[in-house]
């Protein structure tokens, strides 16, 4: 029998021991031994819960207890749970999380504090909740070169987006929806603005490229300013918007590395990952286009993959997994200004069209306009190819020096 | 630096020998030891190869090796990669492989030869090609007690049933160019019938269940019944036909575990999966489904899997991982007769219509009519409510007594 302690007992702490006691069987039959769970830490109370005995309001109990060697942190947040666990780790018990922000954060350090305790630090909860990504990207995918990873990595984001999409729901209306379901927060910045999103392509790009990409390097734009008309002209468009988060290794060695709605084909495997399911794509040298997809959050889902890796510590006990990455900084990530790609602007302006386009003309490469049915008056939109993004804000200040005012502009994915 | 020796020089394995020559310094860098290959075994020569020195036509020369530790068996068919594996096992040398035929006749013997002597015996590459399952499903959904599996496994298959859907192509023309085009063999034989499919449902439902299920159980139905009728009834249905290999856990612990087309609602995350990828949805009892999408077959993909599971062996050369089932037999699979699901059938008969309806009513379940444009004379389509196999085969003598010649039966699916 090994023991293990839950840090938190909220969704996902709770899910941890609702799959640890309901399975203990099977668990013991694939890790051949036996998992405890001696302590849950919450600084609440759950006078309900049949598991009275092994609540804890102190964090020295596991800390000290010899018994635990492995510790599921749910708490979420970077404090305490940045403190709690660089103990555990340095008192030589292994940690494994949900926590993205922990994990996109502080990443780095704690990955070299295991490794110099020869413990092991696991999170693959931490992105695509019950969605394994973190190990097939570590171990299955090892042997090629990933060339990008897109992701519709957050599942509200994508509920709201798919509202819109499907039933010309207004982005308020989609939101107080899922709100009201449960799926979004009353507090939605996290979701709405990208930053979730943010730190889980912050993890996935560190895992694969082997040095740490902060999420403070990574341009982070969220759906708030996605408009129903940008959602018509995509459809006209021949594709839909999602909220993508996407990292790819540039020439120069640098990381095109960003989070923010995109306008992608509806032949592309994203296009379809609806609601709130969550969908990676892993692209690499040797084996084409992988993707991955499920359910990206709830309870049971995360809950399992935080319990798989218990498992995985318990079965290595003594032996490290090798994951892995190097601390780094902003000459990691490309300026977002200097990067380029094709763009999707919906226009209005009080000329004549045709003055309109030969301005567009000049000013971008190759446009294309893209017609809509039931397009407001003076409103008009074009798909062009590749730019940077610092030509393309000049571009814009051109356009609005002459009185033509930029609704919207949507980066187009290459996927 | 630790040897490893290709057993094979085919697609496959001419694939390893690159993806292992090519990235050389990031697999040292990911598995912390560089990884030669000391010996390529084929009959045949090869002399333009840049390899000279590494091909060998003697297997001895890899057994007695002290140095090599690590084989990719890559010959494929059973003999003589069985006994070839069960002497390198025995002789401590760990084994990893892309053939499905010996994994899934002789599975459960070569774990248990590799667990007597220490060493691993690993087969990513066998199922999915480069899209990762094995691990994940040993791993990341350990925690779950998996429901079900369904997947699209064969990518010749699909490959011509995507041509008769989308193009309205006959069967032996969507073959035959699937033949130009390299994606079938001249004898399309374990493609199209099958076989191909069932080795690999076989060892996803062998590794999920933990007893060997050997393809002669598993009932094996291919697409060369399938006409263009069928897929438009399929499409007034709602939905298309996919060879689908599929298995879940019944109520008395059994296996309902079958090879056969079936009726995929268009909402269904396996609908879309078209051409020649694979699709593989795992429904856990926590997790939900996730979904796993990519090329199943190919030079690159197939050896960057095979790759992975060397870099997974020289990472653990002195620890096993915890792949194992045991041994199993019939009793492990319900007779297929027995097995129950709801059904389409396509009629043909001289009779009235309302004759016909009615006497279908007699004998199937809730039948529901479906109605295609331009049907032919006397063709009258139904889908029926679940009732076991041998149930429908009663209900179809039935309708054959009465003149009603059963053109087409075909599963629909649950998913």
């Amino acid at each position: 029998m090994v023991q293990a302690a839950v840090m938190g007992y909220g969704v996902v702490g709770s899910g941890v021991v609702e799959v640890l006691t309901q399975h203990t069987d099977s668990i013991a039959r694939r890790t051949k031994e036996e998992i405890g769970i001696k302590y849950i830490l919450d600084i609440r109370d759950f006078p309900d819960s049949p598991f009275q005995d092994k609540f804890t309001k102190s964090f020295d109990d596991i800390l000290n207890d010899d018994e635990v060697k492995v510790v599921a942190e749910v708490m979420g947040g970077v404090n305490p749970a940045y403190d709690f666990t660089k103990r555990l780790l340095e008192s030589g018990k292994s940690v494994v999380t949900s926590n993205k922000e922990l994990v996109a954060t502080k990443g780095a350090e704690l990955l070299r504090i295991a490794k110099e305790h020869n413990v092991n630090y696991l999170f693959e909860a931490s992105v695509g909740g019950g969605v394994p990504i973190i190990r097939p990207l570590s171990q299955c995918l090892a042997a090629n070169d990933v060339i990008e990873i897109a992701g519709i990595l957050n599942g509200t984001t994508n509920f709201i987006l798919t509202k819109m999409i499907r039933e010309n729901m207004p982005f308020e209306d989609a939101l107080k929806m899922a709100q009201e379901l449960g799926y979004a927060e009353k507090n939605p910045t996290a979701d709405v603005e990208g930053l979730d999103a943010g730190r889980k392509i912050s993890i996935l790009a560190s895992l694969v490229y082997g040095k740490h990409v902060y999420p403070q390097y990574v341009h982070t734009q969220g759906i708030t300013g996605i408009t129903l008309e940008d959602v018509a002209y995509a459809a006209s468009w021949g594709g839909v918007i999602k909220l993508i988060g996407q990292v790819k290794r540039l020439e120069d060695n640098t990381l095109d590395i960003t989070v923010e709605p995109m306008l992608i084909e509806k032949s592309s495997q994203l296009a379809n990952v609806d609601d709130v399911f969550n969908g990676i794509l892993v692209r690499g040298d040797s084996t084409g286009d992988v993707v991955f997809y499920g359910k990206g959050a709830g309870k049971l889902p995360t809950a399992s993959a935080v319990v798989a890796d218990i498992m995985d510590c318990v079965k290595h006990l003594a032996k490290r997994k090798y994951l892995d990455w190097a601390d780094g900084d902003a000459s990691v990530v490309k300026p977002y200004q200097e990067t380029s790609y094709p763009v999707y602007i919906r226009l209005s302006g009080n000329l004549p069209k045709q003055k309109i386009s030969e301005l567009v003309n000049t000013l971008f490469v190759n446009p294309r306009e893209i017609v809509r049915s039931n397009a407001k008056p003076n409103e008009v939109a074009y798909a062009a190819d590749d730019m940077t993004v610092e030509a393309q804000e000049k571009a814009m200040a051109a356009l609005e020096e002459n009185g033509i005012e930029v609704l919207s502009k949507i980066r187009i994915s290459d996927l």
